[in-house]
């Protein structure tokens, strides 16, 4: 098979790449993608491929002739997530697969280490100096919590959300799922549609793990803020898209919110004036949250798995299309 | 009986006291101490009561007659923790019990919430607006971690340490204590003096939950934290004074240590001009480790249960003497 490489690699992740996929032929472009939002000119030897691993341009897939399975090297799968894109590969006979088993695990610790810094008034906490038994260093102790008996939802609840629910289960708190379709397999008490409205007013806690799709963005409007318990604190590792990020702020400046944790918004980063850097109840890492020491080499594995199983015309992990 | 309140209570935990306590005479001092480190002159009333709740002065127990039964309303009990005091307790019949349960879930989801903020690389990628790709971007995904097979010794293994090897559990980290005398119904591997260089020197997480005692004081020395693994974290949710934090700043600055989070220090809060301050790769909250919205409400209900136990001449919950 000839391989098309559409991602940059460090040199231990190329050479686990190269040593997995011998018998087949790795395709490299003069001038990889950077990052899962870069898109350059599509190299010519990307039409010469069966398999193309990494962020392929969508309209390169559209004029490629040979191409037999993408494995996108992110969880997010955004600019192939719609109708058109679809109709494309199953009309080809494409296969698409995507790297959720990757990324869900740290992106579940992620969001998880974002709940109990919250729980714990870390931010506070770390900046203030506060003798103790002052009035301040009450109300730090006061407005900390140890989470047991506290509710949290789980918005696009997936591989992740299951890690999730297994990581939060000691902390004694109440976790609930919410997916427009249920597959019947889920460990935790769900809602679909009919129970969000209810589900959503109830939680403390809110984990936004919605995909970018057009029925997910924008989800989160104003009016869904408002429907939310007072005082709920807003977590997104999710897709920035997904929430209007006007309506988060006016919620995190009226008190509805009493915080938001975000791993992802819209643009990345935010332009330096956005007045969602000076919110002090509003905490954003970079798109981190599926970071971790061995990434790439995680990700080369389960690429070369699937190319195992691709070949042995067995059903490919992670398929999404 | 005649119980003493040697503590300051909000109004709701103080109605909760007096409804738990209702038979009992309750005695309050004109000027109640607002902090388990002040101290100051004993109240008249305290030498005329069977029960003391709160933080009372040695030297005030020492002189008292009538006292049957002290409840200590922290978790720490530094006062009272040496051969002299336990002497005078003894002789006199009188009992001593702590608030350790009422602490040890609080206290064991903050040093919780370093470390799971330490493997996500909280406090840098909350500083950082660097975008998706760049090199800063790759080191701090890179950087963080899903804890997944790394090790994490507990020193001074009690109930706060029970609780914190329950929560990462589902982290799938190789969790051991460390206490100098066994009880044999430990339920996560244990060392004793004998294994515990050898822990020392393997783990990648050291979490001090060593009380102050004349055994403790000083424990981490240079010579321990050059005995670490490199790289390795520290946590310290004890006591500030069994660490040399002249010996924590060398390991700090010399790399030996990663990083550092305490929420005790020596003194508390440290001077504005103590280096710790100052070193980037050290955290520090203000001694809130055992905080909670509920911690009075909690408190109050731990001692009235203990109350009824006393009454009824059944065995303490917390008894430390």
């Amino acid at each position: 098979m000839k391989i098309f490489v559409d991602m940059a690699l460090p040199a231990d992740a190329l050479e686990a790449l190269k040593a997995g996929a011998v018998g087949h032929e790795l395709l490299f472009p003069r001038t990889p993608a950077t990052s899962v939002l870069a898109k350059g000119d599509t190299d010519p030897l990307f039409f010469t491929a069966d398999i193309v691993f990494g962020q392929p341009d969508p309209a390169a897939v559209d004029r490629s002739t040979l191409l037999k399975w993408i494995h996108v090297s992110s969880s997010g799968i955004t600019r192939y997530d719609n109708a058109g894109f679809r109709s494309l590969v199953t009309g080809r006979g494409i296969a698409v697969s995507n790297s959720a088993a990757v990324f869900a695990d740290a992106c579940a610790v992620h969001v998880f280490s974002f709940i109990v810094a919250q729980a714990r008034n870390l931010p506070a906490a770390l900046r203030t100096r506060t003798p103790n038994g002052t009035a301040a260093w009450n109300e730090l102790r006061r407005g900390s919590s140890t989470l047991a008996g506290e509710s949290v939802l789980i918005l696009g609840y997936g591989s992740i959300g299951k890690r999730l629910a297994e990581l939060l289960k000691p902390l004694g708190m109440e976790v609930v799922g919410f997916r427009r379709r249920l597959r019947g397999d889920e460990p935790i008490p769900m809602v679909t549609e009919n129970g969000l409205a209810e589900a959503m007013g109830r939680a403390q806690h809110i984990v936004n793990i919605l995909p970018d799709n057009a029925g997910s963005r924008g989800f989160f409007d104003a009016e869904r803020f408002e429907s939310l318990s007072n005082g709920a604190v807003f977590y997104n590792i999710g897709r920035g898209v997904t929430v209007d990020q006007t309506a988060l702020l006016g919620a995190l400046r009226s008190g509805r919110l009493k915080a938001a944790w975000l791993d992802v918004t819209d643009p990345e980063p935010l332009p330096d004036d956005h007045p969602l850097w000076q919110q002090p109840n509003c905490f954003i890492t970079p798109h981190t949250a599926g970071g971790q020491g061995a990434e790439f080499d995680v990700l080369v594995r389960h690429f070369i798995d699937n190319l195992k199983r691709f070949v042995a015309g067995q059903p490919l992990a992670d398929r999404v299309m």
